[in-house]
């Protein structure tokens, strides 16, 4: 009897350990291996479910859990459930969630440079910012940035061009920005500071309330999807087409390092690819449900759609231009990430004055 | 001895019963499954490794085998190497090879709707295909079309808008197109010869020599970074940016469905999430790499960028309108896809129109 245990003993220790390295093929184009699971904790900055930006990370959930035949399962926090949506960084740099999923401008009080993986006023669109990030050296200088914070931040989507935003008041020249109370962040922020007005950074459960109650004469937040499901038309006149603040938003998903190391190869290859298809698959979502949702806020609410006068386009322009460069004097880090991206959006930008733009303007 | 065999014997089954169906759970959170192996075959359109529409089915199988950990391995052959490119299709179908990576325009002659799967000229751009194809219930009728074949496809990358091509001559009017021996194939090649060219149906790597040799004076292809590296521009005067025929081109991968469904629940989902991150990461290499490409054409080969004058593109925009709507009329399969993307068309170029178009004006 006990030779008989021994012998089993062997094959069973055989089986594990060529499990875990190399596998074992047997006749029937099958492989015997051993596989460790994971549950991963995944936080975020928006309400959970929210469409689009909190449906992203809950796709990206499904899509590894699927993959992985259940080897890594993750579990999506929104906002205030384990953590407030604007201690997602720092709750995944202590490893508290080995993963998040937020906007990069968000952090950028402890990382001047990283509003320019997230929106730059006036500057590239989604599908350009995703060209420079996989191809022209923007997400190599992003991990840079996160790097010492122990965190690997890939793509997470994509909202599109963002509208300017829910205003009180009518918009007719440079003056009509004096003053005005706005919900606006990230370096669009500084530029409405700069023309006038009072920046106020808030979460966007916040701004219906403050909205209606006066304490913001105007808020920008994404764009007709996400502002209709807030029922923002509720609570501001006019609703300004003309963003230029956000060209697009791209979101992050940010891996705790440590977390990472531990997968083995092929989890790894999973998590990464998934959050390319999210990415894929966010903008779509964006693209049809901002169309239909316009088309709501029209015909079924009544919405008047305005667009700011060049004058103040130009000014805000001017103003974004001025406030880059001044970041870019002030901080090397800035300096590095804006000289890259310049370059590109240099290039992509005369790129699609003569193909995207021009075809745009054919085909109406 | 024989009892020791007959023991070792029923663990060994008891472990490979377990793995088929359910998992067993160790106490180190680890799994013992046995699994599956399998060799696929993919067939392309394209010549073997080329830039971006070649590089699109290699990335796919390398995120594939990453991701299983090697369980689906599959080899992507070139044009020409397994079957010639343009039997694809009947490849896939037939399932001799399991996998393949194509556009849909080539299936005109079999799936008269196929095209608008691919490049409807004057239609939609990249960003507006993806969310038909996945938010409009695009890909649902595609599916519908393929599947008397046996074949389900996937989003398989874009290359953004294409460029109107390469003319050995001025087009200043319409009249300059009579005669006009064009390598032009899809929607477009219709509309070309109804404006009095005569379209020629011609693969991609036969088009130079046709060029130089005058059997062609004219060719669209792809854009500055294919034809960059094909060198067109020792073949033919003038580049013209102008493109219409393909505001996108939409690339498929063709599933054989048998071979799908014997894969396990796992695989089917890798296999689907990679082709989403395929299309994802296609469209960032053609954006990122046709812009530095066209650089090149006119800095270093002294290319000369034309666009077509306003009467060509309005008198192409008309002859399409008509092409379509007859081939709607003649045909209830096009008809049924031709609804549904002309709807969706039309709320999100309305939308564009004051969101994407206009912030590209404005931030010039």
């Amino acid at each position: 009897m006990k030779s008989i245990i021994k012998l089993s003993s062997i094959l069973l220790t055989s089986l594990l350990l060529t499990a875990c390295g190399e596998k074992q093929q047997n006749s029937d184009n099958a492989q015997i291996v051993k596989q460790q699971t994971f549950e991963w904790k995944l936080v975020t900055s928006w309400p959970k479910n929210f469409p689009g930006l909190g449906r992203g990370p809950e796709t990206f959930a499904k899509y590894v859990e699927k993959m992985s035949g259940g080897r890594l399962k993750i579990k999506v926090y929104g906002a205030g459930e384990l953590v407030p949506g604007f201690e997602v960084f720092d709750t995944v740099s202590a490893g508290t969630a080995e993963m998040g999923h937020s906007g990069a401008y968000y952090w950028k009080g402890k990382i001047p440079a990283a509003s320019f993986f997230a929106a730059v006023p006036f500057g590239m669109n989604a599908t350009e910012t995703n060209a420079w990030l996989q191809y022209g050296g923007g997400l190599e200088l992003w991990q840079k940035l996160y790097k010492p914070f122990g965190i690997i931040p890939m793509v997470g989507g994509n909202s599109g061009l963002q509208f300017a935003g829910w205003f009180n008041k009518e918009i007719n020249s440079i003056d009509d920005l004096s003053g005005l109370k706005m919900r606006i962040g990230g370096i669009g922020g500084e530029v409405m500071s700069r023309a006038g007005a009072v920046p106020i950074n808030m979460p966007g459960g916040e701004i219906f309330s403050s909205l209606q109650s006066g304490a913001l004469d105007a808020s920008e937040w994404v764009g007709p999807y996400n502002d209709l499901s807030f029922g923002f038309y509720k609570a501001a006149k006019y609703y300004y087409s003309s963003g230029w603040q956000e060209p697009t938003a791209t979101l992050e998903f940010l891996i705790n390092e440590k977390a990472f190391a531990k997968l083995p190869l092929d989890l790894q290859e999973i998590v990464t690819v998934a959050t390319r298809a999210v990415n894929d698959d966010m903008l779509s979502e964006y693209t049809a449900r901002n169309s239909s949702a316009l088309k709501t806020l029209k015909e079924k609410h009544g919405v008047q759609v305005r667009t700011f006068p060049p004058e103040v386009m130009q000014k805000l322009k001017a103003t974004t231009a001025l406030v880059i460069e001044e970041m870019a004097a002030n901080e090397p880090s800035v300096a590095e990430v804006w000289t890259s991206y310049k370059a590109f959006y240099d290039d992509i930008s005369a790129y699609h004055k003569i193909t995207e733009q021009a075809y745009l303007e054919n085909r109406q």
